[in-house]
Parts: C-alpha cells; structure tokens; sequence
C-alpha cells in the first residue's frame, strides 16, 4: 500500500507584502496569495491529484488557502479538519514586528538565529501586548499549553502528535490527504518526514502555492526523499533563489 | 438548557441569474450571491451570533457561503462538517433547463405542482443526461439511494436522520450551530422545527442570505416559532414580496 501526501503553504499574506513579522497573527492574503492558492489548485489538477481530506491550521491565510485551491480542484466538497497544531510557528514578541527594524536592532547575527536556528525561539511575548492573543476562542482549549514564542524545535514537537495520529490515521484510511499550512510547520513536517538533521533543515524552505506531494509506504516514510513538487521548473527557480539568498 | 440554530440560505447562483432549474448542479455564486454571504456574516457580527461549528451540503453555492459569512465573522476556523443530505432539491429531468420554458412548454399548473407541491417529484432525470451526476465522487458511497429526482417530502425524509443525530448531536453539547444549505433543504428543516402542514410549507420561503437564528429548549422545539431574523426589516421585505408572488 502507497499513501499519497500533498502539502501547501499559503501564498502571499498582507504582513509578508508589509515585511513583518506575522506568526499567530491571523492576518489575510493578498490578492497575489489568493492566486497562488488557485493556481496551486490548478496544479493539482494538471496532475491529477484528488484530496480525499483536507486539514488546517486555524490560521485564516491556510484556511483560504485551502478553500480557494480545493475550490478550483473541484473538491471543495471533502472532509475538513483543523487544528493549532498545523499553525505557523509562534513569532513571540517579534509578532507584528517589522523585520528590516529588528535587524537594525539586534544585528544580523541575533536576527538569523532567530529565524533560522532550530532551539533558539524568539522573546516570548508580553501578554498585555495586542498580538499576544490572549482570550481568542479559538486557543480557549489551550490553556497553559498556549505558547508565548516557539523555535522550529517547538513546532516539532507539537506536530508530531498530530502528524502520527489524525493525518496517519486519515492516510492509513486510503485517503489522499492534503495539508494547507505555512512555511514553518511544513517545514517541521518535512523534518520528520525526510529524517532531515537539525543543521540541516536551516537550509531548507518550501515555496509558496506549490503542492508538494509525497508518496509514502506503509510505515509512513517516503519513497523518494523531498517528495515531488507538481511544478518542477517554478520548484527548481525557487530553488536557486533560496540558494542565492546568502550570497 | 437553550440551543441556538442558525440557518442560512446561500444567495444569487449563476443559475439563478439565468433562470435555469439547479438542484444538485454544482453551479458557482455571482458576485451578487457572495456579497450576500458576506451581508450574512456581518449580520451575525452585529448580533453577537457566534457559530462554534458549521454543517454544509456538498454543493459549492453553500460552501462558499459559509466560508465567507464566516469569515467576515472572524469564525473561518471553527470544525466544518458537510453532507449530501442538506443539498438542494434534486430538481429531477428539470435540471439545466430554463425556467420559462419549462412554464411554457407544461402551463401553469403543472409548473407550479413541480415548484411547490409537497410530493409530486418532476420527473426523474435520464441516466445520460449530462446534469445526471453519474459517477460524481462526492456522491459514490450514496450508490442507489442517489436521488434521480425529489420532491420537498423526499427532502424531508433523507434530511431528518441528519437533523436528529449530526446536528441535534452538535447543538446537544452546547455548540451554536451553522447550517449553511438551501432553499428547499432548510424549508425542510423550518417544516420540521415549526411543524408547518404539508400545506402551508407551500407558502413558506426563506431569504437568501438572511441568518434566520432559532433557540430551542431542550427537545430541540422552537421558544419561539419561526425562529427570528437578524435583518427583521429585509426579513419583512422579503415576506411581503412572496406574499404578492401570486396577485
């Protein structure tokens, strides 16, 4: 038995379009992310890659994300499931933040360790500060268990319950399943799916509305290590971009 | 212990707009039909009405109106579940065709007992009618209890388990529950809840994108019948214009 896998990172945001730091912050996409997500429907299709079952963050720009892609997909109609877990990674105080400031701030060194290293989360932030959503409903659950900052070592460890046993459970069921989430906690996932080491998943990003799909056996690890992006070519350029980004 | 329901018909479809007989056919909102989704969901803003769970049909028009109501609401992340049963009327070998024509071709009488009878089904639609939805994946596990055509009593029938387990279940922990469907589907629930007559459930219709909220005591039984619209001045609007249909 072979389990099909699909991941997408939401398009472009409102706070990546104004440079800032977004996190938990439940901010839109902009009309350039809802065209990613559609096309990363199209995608799909082009394909011929059927989610039988979605899941979500219960953040707005990979609930959308998902919607619009489905929508296009002709799936709108399968079974959905959402849960924190799937969030982005929590920003701390750097939430709401603009980046080109606190580089200035903190300097590079302090700046990359916060966006890169795998077990240096960010400050925590404050709770009287207006990102630190303190009394949203949908957290209500969460209770002492809500975080205040998060390093990717973190989204690791809250994903993984979740990853082991309702997106296990849903692809052990023979469903196609696909995963609409953000850079950091697909990221986490990839981790874990890849046994990618902790030096090494700092250099390892996953573009924007490009369905990413993997074929896994049935202990879950997949047949070809990075899985397969439906749109090579955009995939490779995003690629180099990433490679060039320290250059 | 009181429940509160809230029931949403999807507005304008492209379908509407040309005047053609929809049922099942999964055609897409206007623009007119999602700004209504949108009118909906501030509605519910306004009046504080915050659904902790939203149950849809599996068609498009009412997916994409939950999605927006919801999320001009701030509520796009609470659990969704869908279900063939709160689809459409299946509008039978009348599907895709024009509305005038039909009322041409078969004269008033028979128009009207197709549009408005309790239990006089239009006529099944043929197996290779390209609006027939065979092999439609969405509706497989139905095999053969998928409808060929329904009228309002058959929509009653196949809607009430789904009432008295899934949604009953949902309200019964104390959830506020969305239903997001249709015309025919949530007359079918209004006749239920109110116990209208087979008669008047002729004369009963319910606005486009209008929340109509009921609370229920704890046999699930209206507190007040009819429920209550969050817009009461549209609401009374919209009742008057269907009381002078037939003059």
């Amino acid at each position: 038995m072979t389990y099909t896998l699909v991941l997408l990172r939401h398009g472009e945001s409102d706070w990546n379009a104004k440079n800032l730091f977004t996190g938990w912050v439940d901010v839109d996409l902009t009309e350039k992310g809802r065209a990613e997500a559609v096309r990363g429907g199209e995608l799909m299709v082009a394909e011929g890659i059927t989610p039988d079952i979605v899941h979500t963050s219960l953040l707005r720009r990979a609930i959308t994300t998902a919607n619009l892609s489905l929508d296009v997909a002709d799936r709108h109609w399968i079974p959905v499931k959402r849960d924190w877990r799937l969030n982005e990674r929590h920003y701390g105080a750097l939430q709401g933040k603009n980046k080109k400031e606190i580089l200035e701030k903190f300097g590079e060194e302090q700046f990359m360790q916060w966006r890169r290293s795998y077990d240096v989360p960010p400050p925590p932030i404050d709770l009287d500060d207006p990102y630190a959503q303190t009394g949203d409903p949908r957290y209500a659950g969460l209770g002492d268990a809500m975080p205040r900052t998060e390093c990717l070592k973190d989204v690791v460890t809250r994903l993984v319950p979740y990853w082991e046993n309702e997106i296990q459970n849903d692809l052990a069921d023979g469903l196609t399943v696909l995963v609409a989430a953000h850079g950091n906690s697909l990221r986490a996932l990839v981790k874990v799916l890849d046994d990618v080491s902790d030096a090494d998943i700092a250099g390892l990003n996953i573009p924007t509305g490009m369905p990413l799909v993997y074929e896994l056996d049935d202990s879950f690890r997949p047949l070809t290590r990075g899985g397969r992006y439906l749109d090579p070519e955009a995939a490779r350029a995003a690629a180099e971009a990433v490679a060039n980004q320290g250059r």
